[in-house]
């Protein structure tokens, strides 16, 4: 192969990962507009609304396949070493957990629709405010794997807590209605499952972020000594 | 490369994918083993059976990062073609969700630790069904997926449909609980948590399941129309 041909090839392959790498972005933002979508539905009691997020999750669905076809492809067709296989391997596992993320927000948009149908058990203001940092931990996440931003992958992490610390609240708010008043039980545990469903959400977010940061210090965090706590 | 170098090559990139397979196996006794000990933890009320479910993780956590090395280095040194590129890029998947499969072992073991400590609220029968048919399902997956079994692969996905329903079961029976008698709410919650451990736990096995059908069928059965049912 000639220098120029080489380099012809490189240039392509370059491009080809910044495809792949628009094609993650794009699925994300879907992926934040279903977050997004879902519990705005909950909030505003708007069963159209949530049932919009149906439709999105096929979109997220066929993005999660075609974007794994071009992983493939590009590791059967261009063999990449180091950086790049890691890359691509890595966006094989980020597709997975963003189609993942989608189903979360589908189970959180059938939640609305059966807590449409009764009296609202109280005021959303905690949930929200979950949903807001998730979409921001899931955006972010994407930005630190494209650009390579370790510190940005470390900020996701963090913002986790916030979320498992929020879910914790909620629960214990739900435990004393449910606790005086059975009638608020199944309502309730609606939306304890929720609150889960966005935790697993953030966890998703958590799980990539772990990835990125090992890829870019290929330093395990993932498993340090606290991981249960 | 003369042939019968090309040849010895090819044999000890067999052997590796061999080791590879064998690896999985093992990463998966030790996930079937974690969802034991942890719901015998919970039926015994043994706090120390429980903890053991936490260094079972320690293990597991280990043979995924090693387990993913293994494959990153089968792509950059043997760049695979088709067939062996389809099976390594889905082993390093599988070794993830095993490792998830795991993190829902110690969250129940967790619970199994707290409710340890108070009362039994009610005999637990569904819940060791459901941890039985979830062992059984990673077990087979994983045989479908190194054996090439898409007809056990599909028995998978249907053992799925088992576990939620028993998962629905429990968690109307607990309501049943929790409507007279308000002290029961913690516990119940507990409860229903660990059913959703085990219900993850079928979740992820398929996920597996569905991705070794798409990789022998080469058929998209992941995201067909009654998926959100």
């Amino acid at each position: 192969m000639t220098g120029s041909k080489e380099k012809k090839m490189g240039t392509h392959f370059q491009k080809e990962l910044q495809e792949l790498k628009e094609d993650l972005l794009k699925m994300a933002a879907l992926v934040e507009e279903a977050i997004s979508t879902a519990v705005q539905s909950l909030v505003k009691r708007d069963s159209d609304l949530a049932r919009k997020t149906f439709e999105g999750e096929d979109e997220i669905n066929t993005m999660e396949i075609d974007i794994e076809d071009k992983c493939l492809k590009l590791l059967a067709l261009r063999q990449p070493m180091a950086v790049d296989l890691r890359f691509i391997t890595s966006a094989m596992k980020i597709t997975t957990d963003l189609e993942r993320m989608g189903d979360q927000a589908v189970n959180i948009a059938e939640r609305a629709i059966s807590l449409s149908q009764e009296p609202q058990l109280k005021p959303y203001i905690d949930i929200p405010k979950m949903a807001e940092i998730t979409q921001s931990m899931v955006k972010d996440v994407l930005d630190a794997f494209v650009n390579g931003d370790s510190k940005l992958a470390r900020s996701v992490c963090e913002r986790d807590d916030i979320v498992d610390g929020l879910n914790d609240q909620v629960f214990r708010e739900l435990l004393t209605f449910m606790m005086p008043d059975p009638q608020t039980i199944t309502r309730a545990v609606h939306l304890m499952i929720v609150c889960r469903c966005l935790e697993r959400i953030g966890d998703h977010a958590t799980n990539i972020a772990e990835d990125v940061i090992f890829m870019l210090d290929a330093r395990v965090i993932k498993h340090h000594a606290d991981a249960r706590e």
